[in-house]
């Protein structure tokens, strides 16, 4: 690890001079000015990742909502709020040789969202209308130009994973999927391991239960040897 | 706790030997395992107030949500996510000499909560139907028997401050009211300042701008006032 900050500070290391850009954490998405629908992300599997992509000698740009966890050192830090900030964030950031897009994007934001406190009315709770957000896994991956040439997603799943995760690679276009099963009582949201399952297009390929480190020290290894290629 | 209130009761100060209740920080209402909706509130205010409460000798029971700011020390802590939890949580408190209702607990639930992750559809967001809430303020203000002598109310407001906050007294029947302006321009939600305005049966009455500490300080001192009396 030593050897690796060392080898990122001179500019060495397998990722050096490459761009790679890392969502993570949760996003906010704003009912009125105190209310607000969130996702349950420590933003503790992102914040790895971007820490071990920059180890290996990469400039990282690291796109987070309002994360529990610190944002890594040696990263350009962009901080957001919603799924539309985020998504106009990453389009700022491109072009980059890679995505890694780990963040726990709410698919919907309320579109009508107040800028006064909703009060209780006597028929109950005010009408919420929601308008789905921009899919940034999606919009990258599905670029007709400027494309990263790696993009990979992040699929937290409750049920039957491996299924669904490889489902949402296909549908999202991306190179590649980590899948992490985030059933209650695994642990895993809010916890310091991971089990994770990497989808690429070799199919599923199912990781031994370990630390978040691990998981990002790995995965930058894979990121490393795709952009080698 | 058996020695914490031996030692409030043995105390000095002018809150020695009173059990005070202090609810405190947001509530998150699951939608599913990974989406909830929340309240923007730090607890800095009410945790604040539980610290100033012990200061002067109370014995303080601290329920709190999932809050940013750590609880205080040198209370009986309670942490809760739900405002049904905090509602049982508070039930289970009582009784008390006094009690703050300082959290902003969320005024309704996803009733149709799923123990597994929505999906997104065709046809867009799942249907989200909602239930209301316990209204803890109200239904300690309003209980026939034991009710603590002094209830004390917080109201978040963006606009008409003083007139929202003095039918939200009538309202819950609680005995006073500390009211705040948060519209996001105040920078108050987050910050380390606040202006309240303090509704009692006499009317209102605006305090200086100054911080959330001092606030608490002053509330404290009425609290011991009136109890006093």
């Amino acid at each position: 690890e030593i050897v690796a900050a060392i080898e990122a500070a001179l500019g060495d290391g397998p990722l050096a001079g490459r761009r790679v850009l890392v969502t993570s954490g949760p996003t906010h998405e704003p009912i009125d000015p105190v209310r607000y629908i969130a996702n349950r992300s420590s933003g503790a599997q992102g914040t790895a990742v971007a820490r071990a992509l920059a180890a290996l000698g990469a400039q990282v740009v690291f796109i987070t909502g309002p994360a529990e966890v610190p944002p890594p050192d040696g990263v350009e830090l962009v901080r957001v709020e919603s799924a539309a900030q985020m998504a106009a964030a990453v389009q700022e950031a491109l072009p980059a040789d890679a995505g890694v897009f780990a963040a726990a994007v709410a698919d919907w934001r309320v579109a009508s969202a107040s800028d006064r406190k909703l009060k209780k009315t006597r028929d109950g709770m005010p009408a919420l209308e929601f308008a789905e957000n921009p899919d940034i896994l999606k919009s990258v991956a599905q670029m007709d130009a400027g494309r990263p040439r790696l993009v990979v997603g992040f699929a937290a799943e409750t049920d039957d994973v491996i299924a669904h995760a490889t489902a949402k690679r296909a549908r999202k276009g991306c190179d590649w999927i980590l899948a992490n099963d985030v059933s209650p009582d695994t642990g895993i949201m809010g916890g310091s391991e991971n089990a994770v399952t990497l989808i690429t297009d070799k199919g599923p390929e199912t990781w031994p239960r370990m630390g978040k480190d691990a998981v990002a020290a790995r995965l930058a290894d894979r990121i490393a040897a795709a952009l080698a290629e």
